[in-house]
């Protein structure tokens, strides 16, 4: 089952004492540049810097004393690992984090310090998800997917339930997609406060799955990826493919030099730190594909987790 | 006259319908590192990105109408060139900018593009002043000084003013200096409004002609300052010197790698664009020359201009 509004309504109040209600951001040379009124939702100010921490907080606050006490465990080297790990230590139980031997040591480091305990595998999905068995096995911890999970796309909804109270009459919304947690989450929120919004997505050309999805009517993997959105890698799941299809109005690609100059540009004149995947739907109004001229219009900025020491605009020089 | 409280507040009443009301912000790691609550006062996201539009903006709108109509002058290649080329275009009257000829591209483009009027000069302080001296002679303009003018000190102070609005009882505040024209802007607010408040400037050990003339008791001049943070190379000047003296508690050096990694922790955990000037304040904070431990901080973040092809920590790489 999907959730509902009623259970992203629910997951807000459940994360509240632990998340915090990032602010809405104005920026006058953005709104010029696109020529449109924009309001960014800093998830990038979120707790481990993502949004993803909505999601992962949700998950572990809706098991059971007798299931949390067995703890959680994921597969990822990414803000879903983080997430879980920091979400499962304030709640004091256990996250078991399956990483790739190969992952970069920032976020190895990044997962430990919050307290999650890695198991390092081969770097292939078979690898990672035979791990991730054994320890569920093991353990009796309970699997918090990234994004195919309904308490997870709950806990994803609610940062557009924020900016819609924040900014009332938005025309539109607008998130980036990879595997559509954040995508269904926004998009339930927004259609059901607001049956007229129109949900956009944003997705990197080099990575275009979910277009395609959406284009075949059928769930379409990744192959092969190659855009600096590293957090955009992944596939629509079979929860997030049928919210996707039956809430967002169209999924826009943006090249990579798009996404690189939207980035930029909000970290130039909006003076915020936002992670390439974020830059997407931002990307979606610096492309001008389609009008959305003058409109009314909310993105979430999804995080802003990068490695300042090489920036993408600096390997272009 | 040092500007008053109520001057302060006249300020702000002032530019309130042109500058933003930049918002307070906190991040969790960043107290966990100093072992302090800081509160971050945003001017990074103040308009052209720096406090000094305040100023500039207040000096400006107290001109009267035959004043204005014949224009502002300065000389400038930083953010006061900007915010005053703005806050002139804002009211509709020409801003008169002499400029080094060999300023960087950028700060040509960017005062040009806020409908600055450049003149470029030698780049020797003589050539500055002579020519700015002809421009007001020609124009009649009346030239706004970046930091020795009481309504540009009264305009900064609006800063303080806020954030201590929004976040009662701290127990000190911490401002970079450079000029001091938003150190005693800073300090007259606070102290006045919290008389025992504690006022402590952070300064680049690189350039610490500030802390030099606090201890000889007369201003001493800055001489070929060499410091990445370049919105601090001046010296104090006449009006702010004896307000920094009655109104400071001390001025504390910071070290170049101070700065830098000051400046990369907030870029990294608060997720916001400041410039090296901006991270002095951290920087009192980061090396822990003085006890501050335990303490309410309210930090003034002056700038988010940066050039982003080449951050400092990686020239160090």
């Amino acid at each position: 089952m999907p959730p509902t509004l009623t259970d992203i309504r629910e997951a807000a109040q459940r994360i509240k004492p632990y998340a915090h209600r990032t602010p809405v951001l104005t920026c006058e040379s953005l709104n010029q540049q696109v020529n449109a009124q924009v309001y960014l939702k800093c998830e990038n100010f979120q707790k481990v810097g993502a949004f993803k921490f909505r999601g992962a907080c949700n998950a572990i606050y809706t098991l059971t004393d007798a299931e949390a006490a067995r703890g959680v465990a994921t597969h990822s080297s990414g803000n879903h690992a983080q997430a879980l790990a920091l979400a499962a230590r304030i709640r004091g139980v256990p996250a078991y984090i399956v990483m790739p031997e190969n992952a970069p040591q920032v976020k190895k480091d990044a997962v430990a310090g919050y307290g999650g305990q890695i198991t390092f595998c081969e770097p292939t999905l078979e690898a990672r998800e035979s791990t991730l068995d054994r320890i569920r096995l093991d353990t009796g911890a309970t699997v918090i997917h990234p994004y195919n999970n309904e308490r997870v796309i709950a806990g994803q909804g609610t940062a557009a339930l924020e900016l819609l109270e924040d900014v009332p009459g938005l025309d539109v919304i607008i998130a980036p997609v990879g595997g559509g947690g954040l995508l269904s989450g926004t998009a339930i929120a927004a259609t059901e406060l607001q049956p007229k919004i129109r949900v956009i997505a944003g997705e990197p050309e080099m990575a275009d799955d979910a277009y395609r999805s959406l284009k075949a009517g059928e769930i379409i993997p990744s192959v092969k990826p190659k855009t600096i959105a590293d957090g955009l890698l992944t596939s629509l799941g079979t929860l997030t493919f049928p919210i996707i299809q039956q809430r967002v109005e169209q999924i826009v690609t943006v090249s990579e030099a798009g996404i690189i100059a939207s980035m930029k540009f909000i970290w130039e004149r909006a003076k915020i730190v936002i992670e390439p995947s974020a830059a997407l739907p931002v990307g979606v109004l610096w492309e001008r594909k389609i009008g959305l001229t003058g409109l009314k219009i909310g993105i979430i900025l999804s995080g802003g987790n990068v490695d300042l020491e090489k920036l993408p605009w600096q390997s272009l020089a």
